[in-house]
C-alpha cells in the first residue's frame, strides 16, 4: 500500500466518488453497489446517486488497517471500480457509533458508556440557515447528546410554511415526486448529520410521520422502499446515525403493521453499520420484541411503567416523548419545568431514559419542539445536572433496585443507588442497606441542583432525614472497605 | 294524641328506653324490636341493649305527624310496649340524611344539595378526652363536610398505644370477647356522632378495617353479624350516618367475598333509614356494581379515571383516599399540599369528589389521619375555596364535559363549565362554547385562591389567554339572554 494512500479514521466516514450517467432517471435505473474488504471480511455497501452525474459510496470502517472496495453496476461506466484506504486510529472524541449494551443500556463501540440525553427538534433542519445555525450554538451549550429529527418536512401546528428545501422534487400543485430526490437537500442533511457528529450528539433520524401535505405520507411500497435504501446508503457512514422508522408510526394511516415489519427489515439489510433502529408511537406500541428492534423508542406521559416495558423485551427503554416543556394549549406541550426534570428522574430511577423537547408560544411560531432555535425553559440545566450524576455512577448504567418507601431507585447491587422521592416531601427516608458495607450518602436537590454529603456513614436499617420538600433524591455509594 | 306527647323534629333520633333482663347474656340472649307505624306505613326497627338492663330502639321519623310503635320481644318485660310521638317539622340546619342524587351525586332528604368534602381521623374517638375536644375544635373551622372514622380501635405504624375505651370486653391477654359490648364505648361513640352533625359533618362510619391486635378483625361469621347489627341498631336514628364497611376491606384475609355481600345485606336489611352503604378498597375495587352498593368509595392516587369508574357502574365516586399531605416516609402520606389540592380539582372536573387527610409528622405520634387534633397543612384553606365554588356551581353536580385542549372540565351543558389545566401551564386556551349564547370567564388561581372575571362575553370558538402557570381553572357560566 502506498504511502500516499487516502487516510480514515475508524468510524469515520470514507467516500468513494464515480462519475456514471445523468441521463433517464438515475435514481431508480441506475444500480450500484461495492464490496469493501478487510482481510476476509465482506463487506456489501450500496451506492447513491447524488445529482450530476456524481454517484457516491460511503463506508465507516471499524477496524485498523487496509481496506479495498471494488464496485458492481447495471451501468458499466460505475462497475468494477476499485480502490483501497488505509484505516487509522480514531481522533480522541471519536468513540465510535452507539450501541445497545449490559440488555438495558447504551454504550459506543470503544466500550465508552453512552447515557442518552436526548431532546427533539423535528425539523430544524428545514428551517432557515439562519436558524439552523443558532440551533447549533444552543446545542453547544445544552445537555443534549442525541436528537430526534425528520428527513421529510412537516406539516402541522406551529408548522404551516414551506420548508427551505424538499427531499423530493415538488411539482406547481405541491406534490411529490417520489422517484427522485432532490440532491441539494440531502447535502445540506448530510450536513447537518456531521454537525450534530462534531457536537457530540446523536442524530436519531425518523424516518416516516405522519404530518404531511406534500405526499412524503402516502408514498406507493415501492417508493418507500427505494427512499428508505437511499436514507440508509447517504447516512449509515456516519456514526452518529440512529434509525427511527417514524415517529407517530401507528397515526399514518396507509401503512400496514407488515409494512412497518418491512422498513424494519429494509434498513436492517441495508445498513451495514447496523445503527441502532427503533420506531415511535403515539397511542399502541409497536411489538418491540421484533428482532430487529434494538431499544424502545416511546411516547407516554406517565413514566411508571418503565420497569415494565423494559422486562417486557429485555431491550432498553427510551422515552423520547413524556410531554414538552412550554404553554402552548395542547396537554403534551405545557408542562412546567419541574415536571420535565421530574419525568428524567422518574425514568432515570426506573433504569430508563427520558427525552427532552421544548414548546413554548412564539410570535414567529419558532417552537424548540419543531424548529429549533434557542431553550426558553429551566429544564435544560436540571437535564446537565442529572446527567452529570449519572456519568459519574456505574458505568453499566442504571439498574432498577426495587421502591424503597415509595422511593423508587436504581443503581448497582450493592456498589450504587439513586433513589427519587419524587413530588413526594417525605420527611423520613428508613433505608435497609445491602449488608456487609458501609455507604455515603448524599442529599441531593434535583431542582435546586445540589449534592449536600450527609454524616455517616450508613449501613443497614437506617432512618435518614430529608428535608420534607418534593423533588429530592438520594445517592448512595458503597465506601471502599 | 296529648298535647303533652314527646316531640322529635323531622329526621331527629327518636329514642325508648325501656328496662329488661342484666343477668346471662343480654347481647345475645335477648331479642328486641319494634314497629313503628306512620298512617298505614309500617317501619320495623331492632332495638339494643345499652347496659345496666336498659334497652334502647331509636328511629329517625321521616314524615311530619303522629308516630305509634309497639315492641316484640323474647323476654315478656319488654313485650308489647306501645308508644307515640309527634314528628315536628326540622330546625333549620337540619336538611336530613344525605342519599343519592342525579345518578352521581348527593343530596339531602329535604332536596338540598350534597357536595361531600370529607376528611379522614380514622380512630380519633378513641384518643384522650382533650384531644378529641381539640379535632372537634378544629372541625368548627375546616371545610369538611365528612368525617371517616372506625368503631374498632386501629394497630398500626403510629397507632400503637391502646384505645381510651374499647368495644368489646377485653380479657387480661388483650383479646376480645366479641359476645358482648361495652355499653360505655358506644355511648361515648353516639356521643361523638352527635357532635359531627351539630357541625354538619356526616359520619363515615368504617364498620371493619384490618389493623388489629385485639380480634376485632378476626370475629367469627355469627359475631360480624351481631357486631353489624348492633351497630346499626344504635347509630342509624342518626340522619348524619354513612355506612362504610370497611377500610382497606381486600387486606381482610379472614373475610371472603361472600363474607362482603353479607355484611352488605345486613346493613341494608337492618337499617330502616337505608343510609349510604359503601365499601373502601386498598387494590382492587369491590364490585360496586352490586345492588347494595349505593356510592364508590375509592382509593386510588390517580384522579384520571374518574369518569370511567362513574361510568362502570353509575354510582357516585367519591375517592377518599387518593393519598395525604403529610411528610412521612409513606408514599400515602407525603404528598405536598399543592398536591393534594391538586387531587380535589382533579376529580371535581371529572365529576367526582376527593378525600383529604394529612399525615404530618408528630413527636406524640398524633397524625390528624388517625387521631385527629389540629391540621398543620395548607391544603384545607384551598379546598375551602373549592367547596366554596362548587356550591355557587350547578345544584345538581358537576358532570363531565369532556376534555378542552388537555383540560378536563365538567359542569351542566350550556350553563356552566369549570375547566382545569392542572399542572399543565398552557398560555392559551381555546375555547368551542356550546352556540348560542354569550359566557362569562372566571380565571381561577387555585392555590392563591383567586377569581379574576375577564373581559366578556365569549362565545363560541374563542381564544382565552392564560397565565401559563400551573393550577389554573376558568369557570364559565352562560349570561343571561
Amino acid at each position: 500500500m502506498s504511502a500516499t494512500a487516502e487516510q480514515v479514521e475508524r468510524w469515520g466516514a470514507f467516500e468513494c466518488v464515480l462519475n456514471g450517467p445523468e441521463s433517464g432517471n438515475p435514481f431508480t435505473d441506475v444500480e450500484l453497489n461495492a464490496e469493501f474488504r478487510f482481510g476476509n471480511r465482506v463487506v456489501p455497501v450500496r451506492g447513491f446517486y447524488d445529482g450530476a452525474g456524481e454517484y457516491r459510496i460511503r463506508l465507516m470502517p471499524d477496524a485498523i488497517g487496509r481496506w479495498t472496495y471494488r464496485t458492481r453496476s447495471n451501468r458499466v461506466e460505475l462497475d468494477g471500480a476499485t480502490g483501497e484506504f488505509l484505516c487509522t486510529a480514531p481522533a480522541a472524541a471519536n468513540h465510535g457509533p452507539v450501541g445497545v449494551a449490559h440488555t438495558y443500556h447504551f454504550a459506543y463501540a470503544d466500550g465508552t458508556p453512552y447515557y442518552p440525553i436526548g431532546t427533539t427538534c423535528y425539523v430544524w433542519n428545514h428551517q432557515s440557515d439562519e436558524l439552523q445555525a443558532q440551533t447549533l450554538r444552543t446545542l453547544k451549550h445544552a445537555p443534549f447528546n442525541k436528537m430526534r429529527m425528520c428527513v421529510f418536512p412537516k406539516h402541522y401546528i406551529y408548522n404551516q410554511r414551506e420548508p427551505a428545501r424538499h427531499p423530493c422534487p415538488v411539482n406547481a400543485e405541491g406534490r411529490i415526486d417520489p422517484s427522485r430526490f432532490n440532491p441539494a437537500y440531502f447535502k445540506h442533511l448530510d450536513q447537518r448529520v456531521r454537525d450534530l457528529m462534531q457536537l457530540g450528539i446523536e442524530a436519531d433520524i425518523i424516518l416516516l410521520h405522519p404530518y404531511d401535505r406534500w405526499g412524503y405520507a402516502e408514498m406507493d411500497a415501492m417508493s418507500d422502499d427505494r427512499y428508505l435504501r437511499y436514507v440508509v446508503a447517504r447516512l449509515a457512514a456516519y456514526r452518529n446515525v440512529w434509525w427511527s422508522m417514524a415517529n407517530e408510526y401507528d397515526l399514518m394511516k396507509s401503512k400496514t403493521m407488515s409494512d412497518w415489519d418491512r422498513f424494519f427489515k429494509i434498513v436492517q439489510e441495508t445498513d451495514p453499520h447496523q445503527h441502532l433502529r427503533g420506531v415511535h408511537n403515539c397511542r399502541g406500541f409497536y411489538d418491540h420484541n421484533k428482532p430487529w428492534v434494538t431499544h424502545q423508542s416511546i411516547q407516554r406521559a406517565d413514566m411508571a411503567q418503565v420497569c415494565e416495558w423494559r422486562t417486557a423485551c429485555r431491550k432498553p427503554v427510551v422515552v423520547d416523548e413524556c410531554r414538552y416543556e412550554g404553554n402552548i394549549q395542547k396537554n403534551w406541550g405545557n408542562i412546567p419545568a419541574r415536571e420535565m426534570v421530574h419525568k428524567f428522574w422518574e425514568a432515570t430511577v426506573r433504569g430508563g431514559y427520558a427525552g427532552h423537547g421544548e414548546t413554548y408560544l412564539h410570535p414567529d411560531d419558532t417552537l424548540w419542539w419543531s424548529h429549533g432555535g434557542i431553550l426558553h425553559g429551566q429544564s435544560p440545566e436540571r437535564i446537565a445536572f442529572l446527567r452529570q450524576l449519572v456519568e459519574d455512577g456505574p458505568a453499566t448504567g442504571l439498574e432498577p433496585a426495587g421502591v424503597w418507601q415509595g422511593m423508587p431507585a436504581a443503581g448497582k447491587a450493592n456498589a450504587y443507588y439513586l433513589g427519587y422521592a419524587g413530588n413526594a416531601q417525605p420527611a423520613k427516608a428508613l433505608l435497609n442497606l445491602p449488608e456487609p458495607g458501609a455507604y455515603a450518602v448524599d442529599l441531593i436537590d434535583t431542582w435546586e441542583m445540589s449534592v449536600t454529603p450527609l454524616d455517616g456513614p450508613f449501613s443497614g436499617k437506617c432512618e435518614i432525614d430529608l428535608p420534607g420538600k418534593p423533588y429530592t433524591a438520594l445517592r448512595i455509594r458503597r465506601r471502599a472497605d
